[in-house]
């Protein structure tokens, strides 16, 4: 392994890539195998005689070495890796990735409590050596706490805030009060007056506290004398209004942009997630680049043999997609 | 491997375990190795030459054989093996727990969206072979549906409601309103009136609702025609008043009940989430019985090569403590 540490925060390192790459794209490595949809080559499958831990890394490996030098930072989901008992891909992936010099944000959506939030973080931080992760703050600070005490200096965590599937309004959108004066029993009952926060609201203002610990504070430019933080959220391209909002909660934590291609988003969308200074979002998108060999334009050009190309041509186009309508609105800094 | 399937459904076959063993324990793996507090026997530790793999394997599965014959199931929490890179060891684990005729829940609080969920649900359950899973559902139902899609027939799954520990209200106890005529823009307004509830409840009635799908639907023999359902729900020992609110939001689902003993829950504490008829609730403790050989009053009658024997006397002390609270409610199904 040859990893370079630029600076003492996640936030600063992820700056730094996006100011080098001159991109705010995300890559997912998310691998599927066998089925009708998006799926790892018949040829990789043969070669790896269907191991696959084999396959899986073969894949994966050919989309970094495509897309690595405008890619700040990849993201598996630990899901496909559990899935596929691949655990050990996931591991060499991870490695990989850091040998090419670029960031690690591993996808897992982890969440519990005390010792138990403890354990997650170590396994995540200690045996998976990614840079950050993302978690479900449903379980509230005393899930996040022990998790944030764990994680090692120059880590990020990113909360799950508005997630970009249809659904997530039924609890994230919900307008929500505390009325401590209210009985239990009171579980229906009607107010006056009250001030209302809708939930995903309340968990950015959540991320916005826990991420003030100065543990957790990059040195950078922005802001006067106070960096990005290197706890961050997630709120979906699919929902551009919320996300104009949520970033008016927190300017100096990160976003993290998920359902940009195959879930929807555009370009357009995600420009509400950036700050002026052009810093403060990464755009993922998984699908669209891990399979791009099987999608139009690319399927026209590439054969599936040549699916690291193609993801290398889609990941291109989403950089300069983003870069355009970044440019646009004035807010790009590199 | 040797598993009898008695019912075609989890929440039948749970009923069966309960009625036969006379007991609603449910009994936690939750390895822990080295530092301070409680951990796995040094004698342990020793004989699996610090191989984390074998020592958690032997710990495992000498818990499970002092304590399944009053054990209806057992919950591994999967972060432990993942912080060991021990999941061979969970896979044993379960294996045995299976060969042992007990059923097992693992613990893993899993939630993403999509096809992700699908590769969840297909880890959890093809791969370690779980009966039932502990899922978050803070993203909504297009987060539960295609994990329910995917997860077989016969299998539980379990959400949580209100968490043990004690900063869950910051979400959970939030009073939630859907008010869809108010603009995005509008996240904090004031309303004159309006028809309230807790986040928690709002997630209790998406359960019920979520359960009544008929594959989910075992035959039982309460309420009427319909048995139990197969979907369950968590709210901790730690809140027994909110308990008895959910329980009766949800009276044909599972509540898993963690929270007792290390956390603070009482035997007393948790009759609010059984039924009537005796069913309806599992009791979880983890450490108190893992490593009761290091605890009052065990530790003076067993030395840490008897950690074995102290947990199955932890565990017969729970299920009489347990069946006592419930006898004097006259809520005891056997």
């Amino acid at each position: 392994m040859n990893v370079k540490i630029f600076h003492k925060s996640f936030s600063d390192n992820l700056i730094e890539q996006i100011k080098r790459k001159k991109s705010i794209i995300c890559v997912g490595l998310d691998p599927r195998i066998g089925g009708s949809g998006s799926k790892i080559p018949q040829n990789i499958m043969e070669r790896a005689e269907n191991n696959y831990n084999d396959a899986i890394w073969e894949f994966n490996k050919e989309i970094i070495d495509h897309t690595y030098e405008i890619t700040p930072v990849f993201k598996p989901n630990i899901a496909f890796y559990e899935r596929y008992s691949a655990l050990d891909a996931l591991k060499k992936t991870i490695d990989y990735i850091h040998e090419k010099n670029s960031l690690v944000l591993l996808d897992a959506k982890r969440n519990d409590i005390g010792s138990t939030a403890e354990a997650y973080a170590s396994a995540i931080f200690d045996n998976f050596k990614a840079d950050a992760v993302t978690v479900n703050g449903y379980l509230g600070s005393d899930g996040i706490a022990p998790f944030l005490r764990y994680v090692p200096e120059g880590k990020g965590v990113i909360v799950l805030i508005k997630t970009s599937n249809k659904s997530s309004g039924e609890f994230q959108d919900l307008f929500s009060i505390s009325i401590p004066d209210i009985p239990l029993s009171g579980i229906e009952t009607t107010i006056e007056k009250g001030l209302l926060v809708r939930n995903y609201i309340q968990m950015a203002r959540l991320i916005k506290e826990w991420g003030e610990n100065p543990k957790f504070v990059g040195e950078g430019n922005s802001y006067g004398k106070f960096g990005y933080s290197d706890i961050g959220g997630v709120v979906g391209a699919t929902f551009p209004e919320q996300m104009q909002l949520v970033r008016k909660e927190i300017p100096r934590n990160f976003i993290l942009i998920p359902g940009y291609g195959s879930q929807g988003g555009s370009a357009k969308d995600i420009v509400n997630g950036v700050n002026d200074d052009g810093f403060g979002a990464i755009v993922n998108a998984s699908r669209s680049i891990n399979f791009a060999y099987q999608k139009s334009p690319y399927k026209d050009e590439f054969d599936e043999t040549e699916f690291g190309a193609a993801a290398g041509k889609a990941a291109k186009d989403m950089q300069e997609a983003i870069n355009q309508e970044l440019e646009k609105s004035g807010k790009i800094a590199y």
